[in-house]
Formats: C-alpha cells, structure tokens, sequence
C-alpha cells in the first residue's frame, strides 16, 4: 500500500518535473522567436512590417501582406498585455505603427470596408481578395490596440468592421465581389465560421455588452463548424486540411468551455482533436499531413503531403487545452508528442523562428522563416498559449507538491 | 578517308534507328492516352468531359472545369484533323458533345462573354476567374470545332470571344472583374501573352485574313514575352514556372518561323529553352523543377521542387521543335534526355495515361490521372507534336538512307 502511494506522488512529481521543463522550453523559444521578429521585420520607414523573411531574418520581398499585418499587431498587443516580460515599449511602439499602416492603407477604397490583400511597401494595393479574412484580421489588430492603449477610434474601427464582415457572411455577400452562382455550394468554407468564432472570443473578452451582443452569432459559428464533421462527404468536396480541423476543435473547446458544455466538449475532443490527429499522422515518418481526405481518396493539392509549421502549433494548443479541461492523460501524451516532433523538426537554433515547409521526410523544403502566409503569428501564438497553460497546470499541481494529498491514505501510514 | 565516310553514315542510320524508334514509342503512347480518356472522361448524359479521374481512371468528382473541357474538344479535333487513324466518329461527336455543352453552360451570365472556371456536371457555375483563360480555351475549342465540321457557328463564336479577350487585355480589363489598383505591377503575367500568342497561332492556321488580322497582335504578344525575360529582377517576382518558360519558348519559336527570324529564333533557344532548361533541372534527382527564382532565391511555392508531367512535356515539344529549326544536335539529344525521364518517371502502364504529379525524387505524389488542372490536354499535345516533328525529321532523313550524301568526298573514293 505504501508502494502505490509513493509511486502515486513520485509519478506526480516527474509529470510536475516534464511539464515545468515543457514550461521553460516554450517560454525560452517565444523569447527568441519575439527577438526574431522585432530585429528583422518592422519597417522603420512607413510602419507594419515586412514577413518575407529568408533563413537568417534577411528581407527578400517588401510586399505587405494584410493578414500578417494585421497578426502582428494582435500578437505584439497580446504579448505586451499578458506578459509581463513583454510589457514593453519598443513592442507597444511597433504595433501601434502597424495599427497606423491599416488605418490609413488596408482599405483600398474607403469609405467601402474591403481591405486590400497584399500592398506595396507605402501601402498600395496590389490585390484584392473576394474573401472576409484580410478585414477579420484588421479587426482583431484594432480590438487589441484598443485593450492596450485605452483609444476608442481603435475600438470603433474594430466593432464597425465586425458589423460589417457579419453582414458580408449573413446578409449579403455582395460587397465582397464574389458572384451569387447558381452552383456554387450552400455551405460556406469552414474558415469562415471558424474566423467568426475566433472574432466572438476575441471581442467578447471581458467585454460583458459585446459578449452579449455576438452571444447568438458565436452559436450560430459553432453550429455550422459543427455541420461541416456532420454532413461530412455531402459537402462539395471531402478534402480538409488537418490544421483547420486542429484548430477549429480549440476554438471550439474555448466556446463549449464558455457555455459550460461538457457533452459539447467530448464530442471536441473527439471529433476535432483525435479524429484527424490519428488519420493525419504520418505513421512513416511522423508529422501531420497538411490535407486529408475523409472518403480516403488522394487529395488534389500538391502539397497534401508536406508538413507545415502551423498544423503542428494548433495541435499543439488544442491537446494542451484538451487536457487542461478534461485532465484526461492521453491528451497530455499527445501533446508531448506533437511538441517533440514540432521542436526537433521546425526550430532553427542557428538562425532563429522556425522553419515553415517541410516535405513528407522532415526535410526543409523551403528556406524562408517569413512569406505571404507566415508572419509573426502561429509559432509565438501557439508558444504563449502553451506557456500561459504549462503555468495554469503547474499552478493546479503545486499544493500537491508541496503537502500530501489527503485522499492517498499510504501517506498517513508512512508517517 | 573511306573508314570517316563510314562512319557518316553508320552515325546518320544510327541516328535515324533512334528517331524511328521514339516515333513509335510515341505514336503507342498517344493511343493508350486517347483511349484512357475515351474510356473514362465522357460524359454521356450532359456531353462534356469528367476531367477528376483517379489512377484507374474512375471519376472520383463530376465538376466540370472550363479550361479542360475547352482543351479536350481542341485536342479530339485536332487528332480528327491531323490523324488519319483518329478521324473517327466517336472523337468527332465526342467533341461536338463538348462543345455544344461549353456554348450552353460556360458563359455565365449571357449575353456577358465571362465563362465560369469550373461547373457542376449539369452546367451549372460553381466559381469565375478573374482572368481570361477560361475564355481562351473556350476559343481554342471553337475554332477547331469549325475546322472540323465546318460550321460557321463555332467559328464566330471563336471570333467574337477572341475579340472579346483582346478588349479585356488591351483596352479595358473592367468586365473581368478584377479591380484596378494602384499596386498592381504595370506588366501582365506572362501567362496572358503567351496565351494570346497561341491563340493568334490558332486562329490564323491556313486562315489568311484572320492571320493577317491578328498580325499586330502576334508581334505585341511576342513583345511583351520577350520583356519578361529582359525585365527580370524589375518585375514584380523573380520566381517563374520552369515549364512556362520552355512553352513559351516553343511559342516563340513558332512565331519567329512564321516571322522568318533567324536572329529571334537563336535568342529564344538560348534565353526560352537552353536557360530555363538547365537551371531547372535537378541535378540530384533529375527531371525539372516547378518553379524557379531568377535570384537564386528559394521560391515561395511550396510545391517548387516537385516534377509535373507538363513541364516536362512542353519540353518534349520545345527541344524537338528547336532541333528540327535549328538542326542542332545538343537540342536532340536533350530530348532524348527529357523524354526518356518522362517516360520513366510519368507513365503508368498499369493502367494508362500519365501521373501528374511526383515528388522531387521521383516518387508519385498524387496518384490521380486528372484533376482541376489535368486533363486531356498536355500529354496528347505532347505526344501528337512530337509523332508529327519525329515523322517530318525522318522523312527528311530518308532520301540520305536510299542514297549518299553527294557533299561527302569519301564516297567517290571508296567507289
């Protein structure tokens, strides 16, 4: 009996003594991704921030991509509010020049709401997509900037484009330019309910009005993510990419976490998180694919095999999160082993921030730290919410380490 | 003197040994290929064309894209009409069924001339480009249709599209949808000279007044390829597909045929194919990458270093073509070089046709035969070119064979 209770406390310890080396691995990595990008990437000149990044940091194309712009921003906010070694001027200054290059050049013909794609280094508009993303990123930026400086024009900008994307995906699509065709299918990707959650968290955050304002809109998100597992090969095409589902599941979590919905949350975990965990895993050579296909078919994009960088952070903070609600053990292993995999494979130790593109072997297949799709977002997003959560657990352990639990009865015939 | 004059000639029988015997090989191959697509592809319902076949060819989606469904008519008529053991019925009505499908279903919003990208199998538009390309292979099938069954109808709906597409192009690009902005790179891509110059080719194939109607045009076109090639860091990107290159080249080399350009026609060998040729192909691996960067750069697509079927069979065309102007003998042998990897690596003769889409090292990636961007187009184009090229070239040969070249001293003496 005293055996069990001992092995019982020493097992804690050494999951206490994993989770802190966890803790301290991810936290040393978000301060040297951090470094990588206030050293290469802000543009000194006209504000925002370059992300074309090669290996070493070095600028290989000035084009302004809108998503990272608006990413950064909400990432350097997020950092300085929520961090205390990050509450720093340099990173407030840089995201407020940021907030500045939206205002003035993300919407290509104001007072219209539709933001640009991509623009030149001074803000022109180089392309325009027929999409709600670029617009749901600016939000996102303005709504931080709101939380860490206090100015209302930034909170303003925020709701007015947020009631503006709710009416592009609910009311009427026109203003995005995307023809109304006779076949094109019902359901709409599940990156954009997926985008609007996230949008729900992130405005409804300690904000009790608008928390109440999007209740039914953030429902409504949830529903139809949830539509695209159930009607599954009806929709248009049985293709997904391993990382939306990875992802969708957190958001999801956090919304079923918020309603107190814990029947809601198994069918997550289930659905969202193992599901295309196990059929997304190299068995090979490890990794997770970056398309699957639910019929088993072979995927019609080229890159269905390669082995991308933000798969494998979603993953991350989902499992993460998984066992933080559920306290469930296995979701711990996952997470252990798909943080193993991620920091052996995508880490740069020489040059800093991770590689993005691996191809099925784990062999860098491109260079580039930064490009049109990877900016300042994924890897210190995914290292911060780990870091927060290895704290939150470690937390939660503590009293444990430090007296016995009362339940183990082989304690008190030790004394 | 005698053993040199030999050796002329045993070289020359040699060299005609292996020229007859790639003319086989290729003519078999063109069979299997059309009959993997009369088999599978048709759809007997609608008319039209399932382009989405798996290995075995077994339709594993039945959306119909516009580009492909422009591509196969062109291609069965152009076999009807050049072939005398594809001028069979099947192929016509299978075309004709094609073709009466696009006039019904491509256009999306008639009397508007924008085509849709991609249709449900029933006609209805699931998705518009912002571009021409739907538009152009829509001609392209016209104006073979015309040639076969010499029904003006096709012809002016192939006129008028044309002259529609030149609008869009050089006047007033607003009916494409795609907004003007102050960002945008003043120079087209590439794709859309190249694709007007072909169109230029095809309309005004034994067509005196169209050709010359479309002379200007040509010489535009041809203008505004070369600048690509002169321009290049000044461009917007440095990063160019590896097969767009050597298909414009072989575009080109057309046009300074026509043009009679000796001059044109050794810069574009040297600059359209003998470049992009060797930068391109992969020293380790062989075959040809996807996308190169001019800078040496690594490029942003992250499907660079696999090997697509249709590079290396615009090569095919482009080296055959260029030794057949040019009568170089390293343009042959990197012929030889590309197709025998071609064949090696792309063919499936298990089941017909050609895989798309390998990895670096060889090994199949997708194993579809069709999809969004592969249909009955570049293999059959590829392999009917060269069966045509290798036959002009062997009858050049032939009257060498029956008797010897009179410029070679040799012979007189060894009588």
């Amino acid at each position: 009996v005293m055996d069990w209770g001992l092995r019982v406390l020493q097992d804690m310890e050494k999951e206490q003594e994993t989770l802190y080396a966890w803790k301290k691995r991810v936290g040393q990595e978000l301060d040297s991704v951090v470094a990588f990008w206030m050293k290469h990437s802000h543009d000194l000149e006209h504000g925002g921030f370059f992300t074309c990044l090669g290996r070493d940091g070095q600028v290989y194309d000035r084009l302004k991509y809108v998503w990272l712009q608006g990413r950064q921003v909400w990432m350097y906010c997020r950092l300085y509010r929520n961090f205390e070694r990050f509450h720093r001027t340099d990173l407030l200054d840089a995201a407020k020049a940021g907030g500045e290059f939206l205002l003035r050049y993300a919407r290509v013909a104001p007072p219209s709401k539709k933001c640009a794609f991509v623009l030149t280094q001074d803000g022109c508009p180089v392309k325009v997509q027929r999409t709600i993303f670029s617009e749901c990123f600016y939000t996102m930026a303005m709504n931080e900037l709101w939380r860490v400086t206090g100015e209302m024009r930034y909170q303003n900008e925020a709701v007015e484009m947020m009631d503006q994307i709710v009416h592009w995906v609910r009311e009427d699509p026109a203003g995005l330019g995307r023809p109304q065709l006779s076949g094109t299918p019902a359901t709409e990707p599940m990156a954009v309910p997926m985008m609007l959650l996230s949008l729900v968290e992130q405005l409804g955050e300690a904000d009790k009005e608008l928390a109440s304002k999007y209740l039914e809109l953030g429902d409504w998100c949830a529903q139809r993510i949830l539509q695209h597992v159930q009607v599954g090969k009806a929709t248009c095409s049985p293709t997904f990419q391993t990382g939306h589902a990875l992802e969708a599941g957190w958001f999801l979590l956090q919304h079923a976490i918020r309603k107190s919905d814990p029947k809601l949350r198994a069918y997550i975990i289930d659905k969202f998180l193992l599901l295309p965990f196990h059929s997304g895993w190299d068995p090979e050579h490890g990794g997770l694919f970056y398309f699957q296909d639910a019929d088993d078919l072979c995927p019609t994009q080229l890159e269905w095999d390669m082995k991308l960088w933000w798969p494998h952070s979603e993953a991350m903070i989902a499992f993460l999160m998984g066992y933080s609600d559920s306290g469930d053990p296995a979701l711990l292993h996952l997470f252990y082993q798909v943080a193993e995999y991620t920091f052996c494979q995508f880490r740069d130790p020489e040059f800093g921030e991770w590689f993005g593109y691996l191809n099925r072997e784990g062999k860098v297949a491109l260079t580039i730290k930064g490009g049109p799709f990877k900016g300042c977002f994924h890897v210190p997003r995914c290292l911060a919410m780990c870091e927060q959560m290895l704290d939150a657990l470690l937390g939660r352990l503590e009293p444990a380490h430090a007296a016995p639990l009362p339940a183990v009865p082989a304690r008190e015939g030790a004394k």
